[in-house]
Formats: structure tokens, sequence, C-alpha cells
């Protein structure tokens, strides 16, 4: 058995067999051969391997996902037969007495780059398939294995160097158990997907794909960031004891679903939820939030090919607002750009783009779209608490647009005889300038929400989907502190709340700083809502005060979490 | 005549044809033709253009820039003449009937892909020399033009899109009496190398390309950042007359080169230079610079394919400190990645390099590297007045790391009897997280230096060199001006000194105010110096404490500039 250390991003302990999910490497040396007719027959071989393989998931696909998914395989086996592609490598291992693997690359590569050079779509999509097949028979004239996540069937755990979205849409979720990663931290995306599937996951353990062959038997252990790989029956028996009480303790804060939060002296504190759909409302429900601190709309535009109409939008928002049944519901405006692209947008490719043309930049030039947004949320606003928050804001001129945008919409909704209520407009506090001009903001937004995610990687100046300078993003850095404490405080003098929506929300050894430096609202994963309730209530706000004060004071983040565990852990 | 506005990236005015340094729009349509014969006549007139375009350039080449670059030439005329290539070509004209600039694309793009897939480097060059020729030839067949930068034997303003350090590398400077870019601001590479080459730029015109044609008669307005397009007469004249008022302001400004800087009510600062090699102390030592405030020796490590050795070090830097004869000068460590790459590093590619594993954090893996350039300072020490700051320090753990190995590399050196003097070790601040957490850092670093041109970029989280937000380069954004005031209070208070290396140290608008928050010591381009010298005598400090202190409590730049504009300004 052997072990491996990660970054516990989802909570909770799977025990099942390694799917990896990995590119397989077709790399070859290119070989003379004598008999090609030998080296013919192993090139057919191959060939009818990724027939009788390519068969069995399209059939598979037709029944899983439908007739449209089934379609692609389809093609990949009109191409698999096809004599104009077939013959001339044929030809070139009887010619030029060269290997299959380099016959077949060759003559592929020149198709695919003929057809890529056609401006013209359907001969592009050709390129494609031609790209993906040769892949598969390259597999197995190489003898590896080629990935077919469409097709799993058992209960299993991804093993991956990082999970994209277009990943994670072809899993089967029923069979799906945990995640482990290479990459990645607590707020990259396989972490967000893992915790809004309640499924346990161990990001960023550097060799998982190295260390983990398919099949082995897989413990992830999602509460201490730890995977186990093919356990003694030892160490399984006491993760299987572990995964008990783990069930136990959360049954014991199941308990406080329907309770306020406060802390030990009485103090009382908001616990919110972080969705990106009306279909997360059901967790925020069951797991006792107080309200939605952040409802991430870009969702309503991805994964489609144009823009949602107004009335797509007023739908969801109107679901989302009466699904929460007059508790507060904070929307955020698009965040789209950065790590989040929409494909026809045409935004044109940037060299970091998660400092540039994104979220809130984008909307006050992209206007229309902006629009169409706001008014979908200004009509839904009469059917809940609706507050509305503008992403990635730098500057006061920004709010300024925004805002008066936002009026110049609801004066004509207004003017159409549209029922609007009157509505907190806030801002996402994400970009450093804003956290140390938080006075001047104060005086005229109505709130704050913190999204610690992109505070700290531009405070710290680290890429937090980067595996080298990971070790830069800290939460507990007194300098993050600091800044938190500006907008608390900012907020508190002019009479305005101030809340988080960032992971470190739901951080356990935030949470007492955050409560100490008087947080009001906490957003975070519907399932750390019950944790965060249960550790807040055991703790004194006033003792949290003199923590943090502490705390801001120190040089460095390892200080930080040794106060605080000295304090908390008992 | 028309006009465009841009960015004065480097003062003064020129008057020159313009050289648009562009690439060529080589986009065809397949057609098919009639008449196979008079096709191939077609690109046999385009290959013998495009031969004696070849020979003239290698000819001057050869006398210009040495047998190694003429050898290039040599080698694409090769290509132009290799049957191997040629007789495809027309065989697919004959065969297919299909035009020139088809048959030649995709017989050539075959070629290239199948020498880029082999695993030899001899031939991947001829594909990369097969891809250059290839668009010659098209540009004839097309008939473009396409550039040849390495001929130009007449004045000219250089017209481009953005300027790259090889694109410069190629030009003849006896020649290029102005920039003029679309993209790009202050900090980009075009603007900082107009200024060292003391040559008018506007950059930033958006249209620069757009609007100008090849040949047109240009004024580059560096000062006030307008460009003339075929300006009429009156226009020139109006300008010849003020470049011969900016001529005599340089004369008034050059009285001042051998005094110190004082203000009006006598408070010193020192002004000092940023330098990227020991050639640049020329400049530094006829502008009165008192000292070298930013040496940064990336330059060392670029344009060759290793890294350079200890000794090679050793030369440069001992020539810059025995050049500056005792005047203080501070070394930046090496800062590369981000923009600036180094390809025998291998250094992987990131998403956002701007928030990647750059700098210090490259150098604490990197050790060998690191310790060797400490080694060559501290050798270089005992030739003069010597500090060393490290780049990009985000924690105070990074700062000790650093001290740490160059205290090592001391004590070895001492041990070897090698002479080390004391020397003064500081940071630069160009992490918002080490402005906010300055107080702690300053009991520990000799001295601050403020790098504002990447602590603009990460605080108002906008990539500098991102044209779509560089609305975000804000200078005198409150919020900025407060770290600014955090960094300067924070050495103060522990007796330690605080200076600025940015841009921003040699902005007139910036001058006033950095002046009121005790800013020590002022690093710039040489070429800014006497100016900056002339202003700060002109200026009260006592004043402009009390200008700062307004400019503090503002919400936003404009305000600030206009405040700044109304005491400066007469």
């Amino acid at each position: 058995m052997s072990f491996l250390h990660g970054i516990a991003a989802s909570s909770g302990i799977a025990i099942a067999k390694a799917y990896r999910l990995i590119e397989p490497n077709l790399a070859f040396e290119k070989r003379s051969i004598d008999d090609a007719s030998e080296e013919i027959a192993r090139f057919q071989t191959a060939l009818s391997k990724s027939k009788s393989e390519l068969e069995a998931i399209r059939d598979k696909a037709r029944v899983d996902l439908g007739e449209d998914k089934a379609a692609i395989f389809e093609a990949h086996l009109l191409v698999l037969s096809d004599p104009e592609l077939i013959t001339p490598i044929e030809d070139r291992i009887k010619t030029d007495k060269v290997n299959a693997e380099l016959a077949l690359k060759e003559t592929a590569d020149m198709f695919i780059s003929m057809f890529e050079s056609m401006d013209n779509e359907y001969m592009k999509e050709r390129a494609a398939d031609i790209r993906d097949v040769t892949k598969r028979v390259l597999s197995h004239l190489l003898g590896v294995h080629i990935v077919n996540p469409s097709m799993i069937s058992e209960e299993v755990i991804i093993v991956a160097e990082d999970l994209t979205p277009s990943d994670t849409a072809q899993l089967n979720r029923q069979f799906v158990k945990g995640f482990t990663t290479d990459i990645g931290g607590r707020t990259s995306h396989s972490a967000i997907m893992a915790r809004s599937m309640e499924i346990p996951a161990v990001v960023g353990t550097k060799t998982a794909t190295e260390d983990i062959n398919n099949g082995d038997l897989i413990i992830v252990d999602g509460l201490n960031g730890q995977v186990h790989i093919n356990p003694t029956p030892e160490v399984v028996e006491k993760y299987r004891a572990e995964n008990a009480a783990f069930e136990a303790q959360k049954a014991e804060w199941a308990k406080l679903v329907h309770e306020k939060t406060h802390s030990a002296d009485g103090h009382h504190v908001e616990l919110a939820a972080n969705i990106g759909t009306p279909k997360d409302l059901e967790g925020v429900i069951n797991n006792g939030g107080e309200g939605v601190g952040l409802y991430r709309t870009e969702f309503l535009y991805m994964g489609r090919d144009q823009l949602p109409t107004e009335e797509e939008q007023f739908e969801s928002y109107k679901a989302v607002l009466e699904g929460m049944n007059g508790k507060p519901v904070v929307v955020r405006t698009l965040d789209i750009g950065g790590d989040k692209e929409l494909p026809y947008l045409n935004l044109p490719k940037e060299m970091n783009p998660f400092l540039g043309f994104r979220a809130i930049r984008l909307c006050l030039e992209e206007q229309d779209m902006f629009r169409t947004q706001l008014r979908a949320l200004l009509r839904a606003s009469s059917y809940g608490n609706l507050k509305i928050m503008f992403p990635m804001i730098a500057t006061l001129d920004e709010f300024r647009q925004g805002k008066a945008i936002l009026e110049e919409e609801k004066q004509k909704l207004i003017s159409e005889g549209i029922t609007v209520t009157d509505i907190e407009i806030g801002i996402m506090v994400e970009i450093p300038s804003t956290a140390v001009l938080a006075d001047q903001f104060a005086k005229e937004v109505d709130f704050f929400s913190i999204g610690t995610n992109d505070l700290i990687q531009y405070t710290m100046a680290a890429d937090r989907m980067n595996e080298r300078v990971s070790y830069l993003y800290q939460p507990y850095n007194p300098a993050i502190l600091r800044l938190v404490k500006m907008v608390i405080d900012a907020a508190h003098k002019e009479g305005k709340w101030a809340g988080m929506c960032g992971e470190m929300a739901g951080d356990e050894l935030a949470i007492p700083l955050l409560l100490g430096l008087g947080l009001d609202e906490f957003s975070m994963s519907a399932t750390s809502i019950l944790k965060a309730r249960s550790l807040i209530r055991d703790l004194n706000k006033s003792d949290m005060e003199q923590l943090a004060n502490k705390a801001l004071q120190m040089s460095n983040m390892e200080e930080v979490v040794t106060l605080v565990k000295s304090v908390t852990t008992k």
C-alpha cells in the first residue's frame, strides 16, 4: 500500500476502484519493417479492435446519453472504414517499409491539416473526427489504454490530472464515488464540483496519476486530504469506521437545520449558501441555509450557443426567489471571462485572463447583454427578497455606472407598469483596490460581499489554479485579514452589512477569525452550513475579537494558523 | 491630414515617413483555373521576385548584421530552388487545376507538418525555413507587401501593432526616428525601449496600423500623445517650432545636471535611474542621476542560450558599481517569468504568467542559478556602493529565505578569503500583500523600493499589457496612494528608507504626491531625471503633504488628477 497527501477539497470518505481519466501517451518511434504484409495485418487488427470498441460505445451512448451523442461515434466508425484514408496508409507501409504507427500518423496528419485549412465548418469537423479515430487506432497499435469515460459502469474513484467541465459532463454520476487529482486547490473547478455533488475529493496530490493504476483500490479521505492506494484490510476497516463516525456527526449537525446561528455569547450571524442553478435550492433548504449569499448566474449562460433570453432568465431568478420563500437571495450579475469562457461571445484570447476583460468590465461594454439580465432581475424582484451585486468592481466609477444602468432599466419597467421592489445594490469585494478604498465605497453601496477566492489571488499575485504558486494561496495571511477588516469596518461605519462568499467563509480555521472581525454574513457551499453553525455556537464573539486582533499583528500565515488552532482545537 | 490620440510613451517630437512593421494578410480563396501553364508562369514569376528580394536582403545582412544572420537567408534561397518542393506544387496546379496560392500553401503545409513531426532539430528548422519562404512567395502571388525591417535605409517612423524585443533587435537604430503602436501603455516593452533609445513614441493609438499607409508623412508628438498623418505644411512648421522649444527646455534642464535635488523648502530627495545594462550608465551620468535605483539584471540572462556564468555577471556588476563611482546602486535579483521568458530554462507555459512562477518564486526553487547571481554580486560589492533587492516578494517567509541564502553565500566567500562589504538588503514592494503588511516587513528589511508597474496591475487586477482593461491602470487612484503611504510610513517608523522604481516615480503628476507622501528616492528613466529635478525645486514639501492628505481621502482617480493639476499647472 502507499499513501498520498493533497488538499481536502470535499469532505467525506470514499472507497472504490481507481479509474484513470488521463490522455494516453501515444508517442512512438519511426521503425523500418521487413515484412510489409505482417505490418498491414497488425494495422488491420488495430482497426478491427477500434471498430468493436466504437460500436460498443455508440450503443451505450444511445441508451445513456441519447441519439445525439451516439451520432459522434457513428461518424468515427465511418472514418474507420473510409478507403480514402486507409488505402494510402497501407500503401505507405508497403512502399516505404515503415511501421504502421508512422504511416497512420503522417497520413492522418496530412488529411487533418488539409481539412483544417479549409474555411468550412463541416470539413473542420471531419478533421476532428480523423484526429479522434487516429488516437484510438494508435492506442491499439501501441497497446495503451484509451479512456472511455462514458463507458463507466461500476463504482469508481476518478483519478485525473485535473477535471475540466467537459470531463465532468461525460461522467455518469451514479458511479463516481470520489475524485483525486494531481493539480488544483480548494477553489478549482474539480473541487467545487465535488462539493456540489457531495462526494469526497482530494486535489493537488501532485502525483496521483503517476502512483495510481487502473483498478487499484483507493480510499479518498476528503476530511484529512489523504489518498490511500491499495490499503491493507485494517486500513479499510478503520476508514469504514471513520466514515460511520462522520455520518453520525452529520446526523448530529442535521439537528441544527432549523436553528438560527448564534455565537455562544448570543451574537447572531447569517449563514447563507452559494448556488449556481435553481436545482441547488434543495441542498440549501436541506442544510438549513438562512439565505442565498451568492447566486452565480453565469451557469445560465454556459453550455449553450447563444445568450439566454430575458424570459429564460426571469424564470430562473423567479424560481430561486420563490424557492427561498422570502429569505434573502444575493444575485451576482454575470461574471464571465477569466477561466469561464462563453464561446459565442467571441472574446479575444488574453495573455492573463484573470487580469483581463471580464465580469463588470465586460458588462459595462456589452450593455445589451447586461441590460437584459438586469431587466430579468428587476422583473423577478417582486417574487422574493432580491439583492443584486456586481462582480470585479475595481473603482467607484464602475459601481456608479452599473448602478446608473440598473436605475435606467428600473425606470423603464416602472413606466411599462411592471412592479419593481426596492432592491439593495452591493458589490463583490475581490480586488485589492476596492478593499483598500472600502470607506469610500461604503458611502454608496448597500452592502459588501467579500470574494476571497479572487481577493487572495490578486493580493498575493498568485494564480489560484497554478500549482507552482499554490503555496501563496494564503487565506490566513495577516495581509488578507487586514483587508477583510478594512471592508467590514468600513461597512459598519456607514451602517451597511458585510458578507463573504468565497471559500474562506466556510473554512473551519477562518470562521473564528471572521466572527472576531465582525463579519455579518457567511456564504458557503450548502454542505458546509450545518458544520459551521455547530462551530459558531461553541465560540464566544468577544474572545474571537481578541483572537482576530492578535492575528492582525502577526507577520505570517503560520503564526495565525497556530494561534487559531491553540484556541479552537480541544 | 488626420489625427490619432494615444499614450505619450517617450517625450520629444519626430517627423518622418511611416514604415509599417506588420504581418501581411496572406489570406486567399481556392480558385479553379483554366490555363495551368499560365498559372505556373505566374508562380514562376513570384518565385523569381522572391529570389531577387532574398538575395538583396542576404547581401545587406552580410554587411550590416554579419555572416551569421546572412546564412538564414542563404537557407531560404536554397528552399526556393528545391525541386522536391517546387515540382509537386506545379504538378498540383496541372492535375487539379487549382490556383498557385492553394497549390503552394497545401504542399508546403504538408512538408512543414512532416518535418515538424520529426524529432530532429535540423528538420524542425527546415520546417521554419519553408514556412518563411512560403510567406514570401505568397506575398508576391497576392501582391501584398511583406516587411523586411533589416532593409530600412532612410529615416522612418515605425508603425506597428506592438513591438516585441525581437522586432526591435532587427531595427537599424540609425534610421528609426520614432514609434507609434496600436496597443501598449507607458510600461509596455515598446514604450520602455523608446525611452531608452531617447526617441519619441506614442503607443496605444488603437488604429495606427489601420489609418497609416507606408510612406505617409507622420508626426509623432511624444509630449502630448498625438500622431498626425500627412499633416499640412502649417502643422509641420508648428511642430518644428515646438521641437525647437523642447530642445531649448532640455538645454535649460541640463544646467541642473550637477545639482542635488531639493524641494523649494529645502527637503532633499534622491533621483536615481533605472538601468538594464552597464551601457546605460552613460545616460545616467549625462542626466545627473544620483544613483542607480533599479538595475534590472535579467538582460544579462536574455538573448542567449544558456545561463551567464558567475564571472560574466561579476564583470557586469563590477562595471556598474565602478561606473557609478561610489554612488548607490540597487541591484534587483533575477526577475524572470511573467512576460520575460528564458527559453533555455524550459519553464512550463502558464495560463496567467503575471500571476505565476516568476522572480523570487523561481529563484528560491532554482537555487543554483540564484546562488550564482548572489555570489557574483557579493564579490562585486567591494567595488562600489551595492544594495540588493528581491523582486516579487509576497510573504515575509520568502524574504527570510532569500536573505538566508545570501548570508550563506557571503559566509562561504568570506571563508574563501574574498572581501565582501556590508550590503543593505531590501525588497521590491509590488504585490499588494506586502504593501498591506509593510509594518511587519519594515522590521526586517533594510529598505523598500515600490515597483508601481506591477503593484498597480495587481491592486487593480488589470493586466497592464491588455488594452481592453488599460483604463484600470490608475497610478493616481487613491487606493494606490494609500498603499504607497503604508509602505513609506512603515519604513520611516523603523528608520528605513523607501524608494520607488516604477514608471510612476518619473511621472509629472505623481511626483508632487510622492514628495508629499514622504518618498525618499525616485528612480526613473535617466532621461526623466532633469525634468523631475526641475519640477521638485519648484515645489514646497509642506504644501505637497497637504495635497497628498487630501488625495488620500478622495474617491477616484479623476478627483486626484484635478487636484494635482490645480496646484501644479500655472
